[in-house]
């Protein structure tokens, strides 16, 4: 039997996707540059065009599931601000793209969204208990816990990037210092290598532009066997298992699910990621693994959509 | 119309209570010193006779709810390990009592009892979404989302002491340093007390035995107006609020509730608590009340009780 389809559309500061998802599998998929600068009228045009090009013929579409950047009301289905696109705060964006398309539409935190996707047809199948956590410029996250989405007051539970790791540590975009965003993101990697690649000249880092260097750089050259390259991955998986400890003692998660750019260097991060678990973690969560997100860079384009189809995890609760 | 009646039982190391419970109201209770020493079947013995103690004549009892300090698996009923029970590790405790009173028995983590407590019949009755955070010896809690008691994998949800808060700072009885308990329970109000006393001759914590200072000393001095106790007073709430920072990011409550011992010390403490809030937490979780438990040192005791009545929070899942 053929699965139901929907429509999940990615909308983030950079790009807005939309894909034609049936189960875990994209069948079709369109992708823009996101309009920033016109507003919201032109990114609610560019969605319309997008889920037009990907939608199917002949085949009925049961919803739309829209993840988008937070902190946003998945209650209500309204923006509430997102950094990356100004002039969208109270934007009930459920609403409008309902009327529109004439399709029930659902609109999810990206980090929740990819939970529910990596939990429903990525790495998390099968558990009843999982924290999705994505490592890229910033840290996000979402979690599922006794067989359900966790959403909290106005569906912002799971911002695990803003778990406090080291009070004075350093300033996170949020405002606070030490953030575990602040101290693991690829962001704070590309920031680390920035600063140890001064007076490093052996390093395959230093032959580059010292202020354009970035996490991506640091993997490649870690790959190439650097050692400085290494030692800040080394650092970065240290970091990144001091905050998962803290999300194991808090969810008590059967596993943490790792996507998001940084997740690419997972076989050159685990070893020193599950060490620092084993050391800091309580005697009875010692053992959680830690694993590669499934769907890569498409987890919460199939969360979303995933949620368009399930009334029980999505909508008003 | 009557409440149904449950047997409540709170499991220290320090003493064994039980009470017959109707709704948020103590109707019997009786207390014993654990007999730590004789194990878990002299422990168990010291149960039997309490609820026999509290047993009500001519009305039945529903269930007996029991919560014990964790970790324990409330899914199988069973302790895993309670640091102050030496002997006790893979007891299947619920299993034992339920065979030698004939009743359900449910068993679950004090703060996971406490915080349901709350919910039911005490500071957090109506709300969807509430953190109750105990902060005594030690620090616990547990969490309600999205109108359900969260228990993670083995139940463990919600060991809110162990948020790394402070990746160099002093070490916590778990292990690991820089855990939220090893820096804001009362045992580390103490803890500064008796550092920050040497040479304060005038404040008046100067004059009792320096080595013997407790939490409760400072308290006691703050209220008449003493300046390093209020002062230590004001650190202890700022690193409360900074818990509670992390708490507000990765579950999205309503409200926080605050028991335990130096929830006495509530009044002095909430203005500094709600200013590191303000000053720490993302814009949209500022305006999240913190508010001291409504059912004092009882919240474990009714949660428990009221957990026995509840198949739908209790018992396996």
């Amino acid at each position: 039997m053929a699965e139901s389809l929907a429509i999940g559309i990615d909308l983030g500061g950079t790009q807005v996707r939309a894909a034609l998802v049936e189960g875990g599998t994209l069948l079709a998929r369109a992708a823009e540059p996101t309009d920033a600068a016109g507003g919201p009228e032109a990114v609610l045009r560019q969605m319309t065009v997008l889920i037009a090009r990907v939608a199917p013929e002949g085949r009925e579409v049961r919803g739309i599931g829209i993840c988008s950047p937070g902190p946003l009301d998945s209650e209500t289905g309204t923006i509430l601000n997102i950094p990356t696109l100004p002039g969208w705060d109270g934007l009930p964006l459920r609403g409008i793209l309902a009327e529109r398309t004439g399709l029930p539409v659902v609109l999810e935190n990206d980090g929740i969204a990819a939970a529910f996707g990596e939990w429903r047809h990525g790495a998390g199948r099968g558990l009843r208990h999982l924290v999705y956590v994505t490592v890229s410029t910033g840290i996000g996250g979402g979690v599922v816990l006794d067989g359900r989405l966790l959403h909290g007051r106005r569906g912002m539970a799971g911002h695990v990037g803003h778990l406090p790791l080291a009070v004075d540590g350093p300033a996170c975009a949020c405002g606070a210092p030490g953030c575990f965003e602040a101290l693991a993101s690829g962001s704070a990697l590309g920031a680390a290598a920035r600063k140890a690649v001064r007076g490093q000249p052996e390093s395959r880092l230093s032959g580059r532009d010292p202020e354009g260097l970035t996490a991506r750089d640091v993997v490649a050259a870690a790959r190439e066997g650097d050692a400085l390259a290494l030692r800040l991955l080394g650092l970065e998986a240290r970091w990144l298992g001091l905050g998962f400890v803290g999300l194991l003692h808090l969810y008590s998660p059967e596993a943490i699910v790792m996507g998001g750019g940084v997740a690419e260097a997972f076989d050159l991060l685990e070893t020193e990621i599950h060490a620092t678990i084993r050391s800091r973690a309580m005697a009875a969560f010692r053992d959680v693994p830690v694993m590669k997100a499934g769907l890569g860079g498409n987890s919460g384009l199939i969360g979303a959509a995933a949620l368009a189809l399930d009334g029980s995890q999505g909508g008003p609760r």
